[in-house]
């Protein structure tokens, strides 16, 4: 069963500032591991997928890096958008150039920058979901919860689908999408035992998507569809450079998934982490015996669950402190609380107010 | 009435790392004002003395930087010590200097690192304190406390001597000294009134303390004396060299004040900190309605009470966090609860463990 990955690689988040840049946004960092992210993503797809099938979408600014970072893709599936529309018109351009190749080709949308842990129990997960695909559902990955986190949504499962059980991983309904909770709820859902938190993989056929889409989002269909009449043809570029900016930025989830009768939710476990923030390093990186990770040329001194960040050669040294995150990118530093990671953001803000864009 | 003032240079504290390094301790640096420590105490001497009767005492690897920060002072008035031995041998040898222009001339022994928010009335109280010097006092100036500070030593003022009363400011013998108390009781001392901070500033006539010295540490009055022998030869730095590093290192409050039955006190109040950790510079720097000292390309988002120097050109946000101490030094970086801010320390201990010599 042939597979198209097709790996999101258009995010320009701020939350990992100074290490992360305009230029170089978070699915370039090794943040888990020694590869960057985006690379990590791509190259724990074999065997279940081929490098010649596999897709990566990205903005105009980070194309010549990513073909920079996959050699081992063909230049041609690097697929560019003018300008970031979020989820759900790139699910739409992607799906119309698998559905070039193969009209009703598998396509399995991954997200560039998470981390997973076991990458076997992960392409276990994504062929079945892509057998489920084949028959026409539309596929979420579904991670069973371990801790009562506020950072991700959650998939309230639903009943089982009819035919063979698979055991735990068995397909079900999608009952609702859910929203970033509240830790009570957080808490509540974790105990309840039929929520799962939203992964942001889908697996499709190109042509089931697409028609989704389309009675979903009719504008969005028309425009993939003149997108669509120039694919292969050297209009392209011009059409999709007229077309693609007018498209609405709205999420896949939002726009189509949570209106989809044929969305169907497989649970796995592959030891997964959107890597949402520096307070998330610990979960993906090495920690000593009292929480810290601590890089480079750092020095945590009576201190616990901190992150510490430093380059090679330039000391860190952290006294009596627990609890934060320090982070020096070279030509910028950040401190800041470790709860209050998702705040990087307003130094950043701050920063572009004042015209700094040297580090931004 | 010609003055002596005497600068005891010859720290080399850790508690400014990474701003301070063995080749450039806390009296170099410009922690309060745009000057350093050092130069400042020089600069605010005149009109009360003249730079040819002002020395500086040193040790051999920061006579080169004392000299050349020091302009206005003849290269003789530079005395410098093989090797420290705390302040009693200090004391002892700028007095045989002084009494060798002067027998009984009046020194002004003052710590080179400390901050002096009025200079005026520092000169007022030294003067003051001169006059009684001239008369055969040791008199040391302790200052009025407006705080519970632990970090200080304390004076319990005694008796007053007779003679015309001059306002608040009339002479006391010392009933004690008081090591740096708790917090509890410095509070006590705060509220009791008798106890004043030891400034660690003391004026006296050169003989008075010599025959102090010899009678309260009669071996160092010995060495003294074979110093004194050969000073004005060609055999002194010879001699210096061979005697001085026998000398007891002890402080000059513990081996010669706390036993002298001469010592007075002179209450005065005009700005005085020690500067004594990164925690202290709120009270000498300028700092924001929130009370962060924020230097340099420095940047505090969401917090109170944090000092955070930076350099002019690389920024340093910090986010969320109220009383930490952040240092970028250039080549190293520090980042300390401000209430543990005297265990910087413990970083220097750690990167000289590990040979990290460069950055100490």
């Amino acid at each position: 069963m042939k597979i198209f990955p097709v790996i999101m690689a258009g995010g320009s988040g701020t939350r990992f500032w100074p290490l992360s840049r305009r230029a170089r946004p978070k699915q370039f960092l090794a943040l888990a591991g020694d590869q960057p992210l985006l690379a990590a993503t791509v190259r724990r797809l074999p065997p279940l997928a081929r490098a010649a099938d596999t897709y990566v979408v990205c903005g105009p600014a980070h194309a010549v890096a990513a073909k920079k970072l996959l050699k081992e893709l063909p230049a041609r599936n690097f697929i560019v958008e003018p300008c970031a529309r979020n989820t759900a018109p790139c699910v739409g351009l992607a799906a119309l150039h698998v559905a070039a190749r193969q009209k009703q080709g598998l396509v399995a949308m991954l997200p560039s920058d998470h981390h997973i842990a076991r990458p076997e129990a992960f392409r276990e997960a994504i062929a079945g979901a892509a057998r489920l695909a084949a028959l026409g559902h539309i596929v979420t990955i579904g991670i069973r919860p371990h801790a009562p986190e506020t950072g991700y949504g959650y998939l309230k499962v639903g009943a089982k689908l009819p035919g063979k059980a698979k055991g735990r991983n068995h397909a079900h309904k999608v009952e609702r999408f859910v929203e970033k909770p509240d830790v009570v709820t957080a808490a509540r859902y974790l105990a309840d035992g039929h929520y799962l938190w939203n992964s942001g993989i889908f697996v499709f056929r190109a042509d089931v998507i697409l028609d989704e889409i389309r009675r979903a989002m009719p504008v969005l269909g028309e425009q993939l569809d003149a997108i669509q009449q120039s694919l292969g043809t050297p209009g392209y570029k011009k059409t999709l450079a007229r077309v693609f900016p007018d498209c609405p930025s709205i999420s896949i989830d939002y726009g189509v998934m949570e209106k989809s009768q044929k969305i169907v939710v497989v649970p796995a476990d592959f030891g997964w982490s959107d890597v949402g923030s520096f307070a998330a390093l610990p979960e993906v990186r090495q920690t000593d015996h009292l929480g810290n990770v601590a890089e480079g040329d750092a020095l945590v001194i009576d201190g616990h669950d901190n992150v510490v960040i430093a380059t090679r050669t330039r000391p860190v040294a952290v006294v009596g402190l627990d609890g934060v995150v320090v982070i020096d990118a070279g030509d910028a530093i950040l401190v800041c609380r470790k709860d209050r990671a998702q705040d990087v953001r307003k130094a950043v803000d701050e920063l572009a107010r004042r015209g700094r864009d040297e580090v931004l």
